[in-house]
């Protein structure tokens, strides 16, 4: 630890909050602890930087997870060395997982106690060593630093942001506690940091040129777009190219929203053979060019595995670090970069043989639910009604289960944006997501249209819609009291009481206890986290017409408080997008068995 | 994977269950997940063992903690790859910490899939590798094991479970899909798994006679009980040992209730100068012996490692694996064999000399606290009275924070059971451990006294009692709900509402935003997590009389369901241990910045 004192320095803590505050972040999650408490001191010396306090950490990571879907900035978190870290750990591993930037700043012991192997509390077991935590998250994160160095610590700092970008994963910052007041070089501060990745001029062309060619030698291209698009920020400059291909284009469940569902050219979901009918069809059989741009190949968003491409298609795979044509494979081509050049160089050279490409494809009608007459709420009604009831600059956050399954039948309005957690899917993750991405709405709104007559925005236009269910919602319900805490008004509650876990009843065990939860009273959350006008905006129905007259209530229409509205529902229905999915692996798994036992005779 | 079907076999997870019922559990801690569902399914089919199902897998984890502490047997939690696995591993880490039996099973996706890398739902990010979540808990169990072959299966179950007791530690059991029903060998079923260390008949017996010759030429010796005499099951045979040695017995703030607290020998808490006033001088200085039984040396069992022990004293160390007399360690002696053996001789060839080691120290009394008349219910009244109203059987919870410090100033009666988190100190603890507590105390008592009239317990003597503070509460308060769903009727919630993170207040930033809360309507959260009778069993007091009278009605005082108690405290008012700790380690700090100023000059 050297000593610098001089007019060009400022504190480290403060150098890392500014550092964060210039990515775009505003709203800091997290728990207090004591050997974070200092780092948080600075935090309100930062113009527009707030604190949030979650109520657990998990809930803080997740929350960080819904805030950086909705501003495009990281998601910050704070915690407590050992306890609150690993507390948030599988939050971070969601992150990691589905491509969320995070930054999950810890405060540690000081690097005195560190050397001594001090039973600190905290710690973990006999002479114990203080990093040991950090061995522990290194697999679910893109790059770490420990701020122990008065030299290297503006360098560090802007090192793991830059790595977060570049990868739009979580990053880790340790900070001893007795490195939070140390005076580090301020100089670095002025100059942003550098977030952009460095995209090889030559590769990227070839690349281009190669795709092009692909596209106007094709009869009958197809392109997918999917969640890797909406993480690296990419969804302006992916539509300004679509608009100008004008080529059939679908979506994944977990790339749904990206694209405007009023688009000519889109076609709706595209999940392997859980699709529509006639979806599966003209990609794979009809299609002789697929461009699969941002993928996440994992199960639920490929039909369990089920994507059947014919083989004599060509492919395209957009990356997020390179292009892959057929065999060639252009690596350090960037996302952003690639799509912005290609759309550039198509306005200034139109795909030539345009008519062909601008193909219309002809997919069957949807088939009318057999339960369609129903009076009752039933699961092949009620995604498409809640897609249809959100609003541009509403978002609508579907947590794993039935929601997930359900939502790819709904259609969206232009710029509603849906947030859900398909690949890791971790039940608990919606209700803190929501707290977060309703921030960020706030702040949104507020920045565009000012902070309005009550302080936390004017617009009153775009609402922040989850749909949980009653299982899910057991896991990290205190969230809803920091939306309360922190005032915000735009939230709407739909919980779906089915009485446990539907989607593990249509998986195993349909009458199992194990699949029962406790029974709560949904209608009295509200109150008991402390709204005063809980029992007033608590609602429940349990029929379509019940359903439709509450949605049309003028406070929900324009909310002014947090509704909570309780959707009683059957607990044996389920999304026949999940039945389709559960089938498939059930008869790929007996084929294989039956394969296995011939093989052995 | 082979293929056994014969009689001598049967499915792995019925071994696995079965194995688990003969270490004496009862309850499955965990939350189902499509890879463990089937797993569950083999449950029910043991005699005496049923599923819990909890509110999420943290909590289950502090419950499976809370419920071994009670019953000795490991806590078992049953989770899912990666989501319920990570969230579940902050509890993991804090049993790892506190030396708390622990045996985790994870259901995972099948062995093929796994091979595959596929990126199937939970997985890692890209091109997973399904096993990385084991690498991540590797430091926080003793052992694991992977059950993916069918002939070492029975081994690997009955290797890793007593590992978990050799250590007193958690382990990891990973149950792959494929797994779980296939036959394995059956016949070691039969032979209960061999839970005993072997201690080094030689080393112990070296050891023993060390130890004697120590005692008895020591003229003023004293003993120090600490945690793991309870960890590792040793407190009956501790009090028989104590009882022929009648030496002043102290316990650490962590070994507190280990002792009976009407012994004659015994003088209360010893915890550095966190002590009250005259207790550190007659061990520190007054003592030429000091026999440290079971120690957990970290920061607030030690007042913030402000022991000072007389270098002219001779120490003796008892330790899980070893005892060291001076500076000869003894290894391969473990507790509690060694502490029967000394027993043993000591029924034998009592100790000479022994009216000088009876003697009877002078402590003088407890100071008096100068906010003594308050009529409000304050911090230096509020712990010595809830220690005087439990009852022997009944168990006491304290959470980190104001409680876990105030608690050490309580006498309690003999057959009080005290819990607490102080090592790791992890807040949040608190509420799922009362669960796990109350859970094994109800287990108990039918054990004690038959199934009773209503099916749950007859004597409704023992009650789980949790202390929790307002800030605590926020972070696992759904495990209420579990209370509820069981139906236990055995426990008294004591929410201590100071309005915040007290605690941290005393340490930093006191008028702070980041110390406060959301402000919830407690009297509501019973009704809320469904308890029928919710509102009539809840109630608020604000001066010691109201308190008074609250525990005094015989719904309090033979508990018939579970009750909760708000009790109304100043949020600045702090314990005197918890202040005097932070005096210290603020001197410290000054004193060390101080010394490094002057070296640099």
């Amino acid at each position: 630890m050297g000593s610098i004192r001089d007019a060009a320095t400022m504190p480290l803590a403060a150098y890392l909050w500014r550092r964060i505050r210039q990515l775009g972040v505003q709203s800091v999650m997290g728990v207090p602890g004591d050997m974070n408490l200092e780092l948080l001191d600075y935090i309100d010396q930062v113009d527009g930087l707030t604190w949030v306090g979650n109520a657990n950490e998990l809930n803080a990571a997740y929350a960080a997870d819904g805030y950086s879907r909705v501003k495009g900035c990281p998601g910050v978190l704070v915690t407590t060395m050992g306890v609150g870290e690993l507390s948030a750990i599988n939050g971070v591993a969601g992150a990691y997982t589905e491509n969320v930037k995070l930054i999950h700043i810890v405060g540690t012991t000081g690097t005195r106690a560190q050397r001594a192997r001090a039973m600190i509390h905290h710690c973990l077991g006999p002479d114990p060593d203080h990093r040991v935590y950090s061995k522990i998250s290194q697999h679910v994160r893109a790059a770490h630093c420990w701020l122990d160095d008065v030299g290297t610590a503006p360098g560090e700092i802007d090192r793991v942001i830059r790595e977060c970008y570049l990868h739009s994963l979580p990053v880790y910052i340790f900070v001893p506690m007795d490195f939070v007041h140390v005076p580090i070089p301020a100089a670095p501060i002025e100059a942003p940091v550098d977030l952009k990745p460095k995209t090889n001029p030559e590769a990227c062309i070839s690349a281009i040129n190669a795709v092009i060619e692909e596209i106007e030698t094709s009869t009958a291209p197809t392109v997918i777009v999917d969640a890797l698009v909406h993480r690296f920020s990419a969804a302006d400059v992916m539509n300004q190219l679509l608009d100008r291909l004008e080529l059939p284009t679908f979506t994944t469940p977990m790339g749904k929203s990206i694209v405007p569902e009023n688009k000519p050219y889109f076609y709706g979901v595209y999940n392997g053979q859980v699709s529509l009918p006639g979806v599966a069809n003209v990609i794979e059989n009809n299609s002789d060019l697929v461009v699969d741009i941002g993928f996440i190949h994992s199960d639920s968003n490929t039909g369990g595995h089920s994507r059947n491409i014919s083989s004599g298609a060509q492919s395209i795979l957009v990356a997020a670090d390179y292009v892959q044509v057929g065999h060639a494979r252009y690596e350090n081509v960037y996302l952003v970069e690639f799509l912005t050049r290609l759309s550039e160089t198509l306005s200034t050279y139109p795909l030539k043989r345009l008519p062909s490409q601008r193909r219309t494809l002809t997919i069957p009608p949807a088939p009318i639910p057999s339960d369609g007459d129903a009076k009752h709420i039933t699961q092949s009604w009620i995604w498409k009604r809640i897609g249809s009831m959100a609003r541009p600059g509403d978002i609508l956050i579907g947590e794993s289960g039935t929601a997930q399954f359900g939502f790819s039948d709904a259609t969206f309005a232009p710029g509603v944006q849906y947030i859900t957690q398909i690949y890791f899917g971790s039940i608990g993750y919606a209700v803190p997501a929501c707290f977060g991405a309703a921030a960020a709405q706030a702040e949104r709104e507020v920045a565009n249209h000012g902070p309005g007559e009550s302080g936390s925005r004017r617009g009153r236009e775009g609402r922040t819609i989850l749909v949980v269910g009653d299982g899910s919602l057991q896991l990290t319900v205190q969230e809803i009291g920091t939306m309360i805490k922190k005032g915000l008004r735009n939230v709407l509650i739909m919980v779906i009481n089915n009485n446990g876990y539907t989607i593990e009843r249509a998986i195993h065990g349909p009458e199992q206890e194990y699949n029962d939860i406790t029974p709560w009273n949904h209608q009295l959350l509200l109150r008991a986290f402390g709204a005063q006008d809980g029992e007033l905006n608590s609602r429940i129905v349990d029929t379509k017409d019940a359903f439709e007259e509450v949605i049309s209530l003028p406070e929900y229409t324009h909310l002014d408080s947090i509704q909570l509205l309780e959707v009683m529902m059957d607990r044996m229905d389920v999304p026949w997008r999940l039945q389709a999915q559960i089938d498939l692996i059930n008869e790929r798994n007996a084929r294989l068995k039956r394969e296995k036992v011939e093989n052995r005779e």
